[in-house]
């Protein structure tokens, strides 16, 4: 759970479905590390458990959202291979601790610039989470087949408060209106606000 | 790296094919901490670089290597989905530092008790790695088809000094010889052995 829209309503959603969760808080070196502040907020308001990762950083350089470089759109902004990374940790967390699956909020526009969002990734390292263990583990996707707009939708009808998520790329004390990740915000509710007039 | 036997003839061994190669040592609980003493040392005898890498403790749970229980053999000592975890980095960083793959030391034996050391499991593992990102990544098993006793063959031949490997999965000063890390070694030497006379 980033603290970010798609990840928060993703939690609504699947506590609204009746399945139980334990999220994973992950700082990985990214510049918007108060993102995670906000996911913590929303877990101790849900009543949920959630531990907060560390990762190494020497692991993910050469990306705008762990260096001070300045582009924060686009190609840039691209992690190297953090998603198999974040998925394969929560998945042995979850096979350590008797949970049945990992849940993780990617949207279908997240394919645009992201290889690891992309459903050829997420396929494949599906194939590969099936035989991991003695005990079947699998990463569900369930926005995968939807825009953010979509996603927005489900938001809404889940009365989510937008107000206590984070998205921004840089480091402000209010979001910039500027990174990849307030342009695709903006415009998801945009869109989904046209959708329902 | 672990340390191990394996591991430490895959070094010798891409070293004596002319490749360049930068090591990662992983804390991942492992009681048997002390064998990354070993890849350490090993390390710094052939003047390879090297990043030691802690993983969170929460990670890794119900496996004997990493609680305090007490059958050192089969099944107990899987660690779930470990292998997908340091692969998952190990590709990371390669990335983040323009490293053209990541190599693995898993052997045929391995896939007796160990599903993320199986061909399928691994294979599956490379269809995710080569589309997760913009460059093509993958990893390399070179000893995926030969079984630990053939390992050590290469390890012969390239003169590794096998008395600066450690495989005991206990922490004692000395290997126990009853584990399942004592047990293949053994065996894979005397099988080797015979093979030779």
């Amino acid at each position: 759970m980033s603290g970010g829209l798609d990840s928060t309503i993703l939690l609504y959603d699947l506590l609204d479905q009746g399945h139980k969760a334990h999220c994973l808080l992950f700082d990985y070196g990214q510049r918007h590390i108060k993102e995670l502040g906000f996911a913590e907020a929303t877990c101790s308001k849900l009543g949920v458990t959630f531990d907060k990762i560390s990762l190494p950083p020497q692991l993910f350089q050469r990306s705008a959202l762990t260096t001070g470089a300045d582009s924060l759109v686009g190609q840039p902004t691209i992690v190297p291979n953090r998603n198999m990374v974040l998925i394969a940790m929560a998945a042995s967390y979850a096979l350590s601790h008797g949970c049945t699956a990992v849940s993780c909020a990617v949207n279908s526009d997240d394919a645009d610039v992201y290889p690891d969002c992309r459903a050829e990734f997420i396929k494949n390292l599906n194939f590969a989470l099936r035989c991991c263990h003695t005990r079947r583990m699998e990463v569900h996707v369930p926005y995968i087949v939807r825009t953010k707009a979509k996603v927005v939708e489900i938001g809404w009808r889940l009365n989510v408060p937008f107000d206590e998520t984070w998205s921004c790329y840089a480091d402000g004390d209010e979001p910039c209106g500027q990174c990849g990740a307030c342009q695709v915000r903006l415009k998801a509710i945009a869109d989904a606000g046209h959708a329902l007039q």
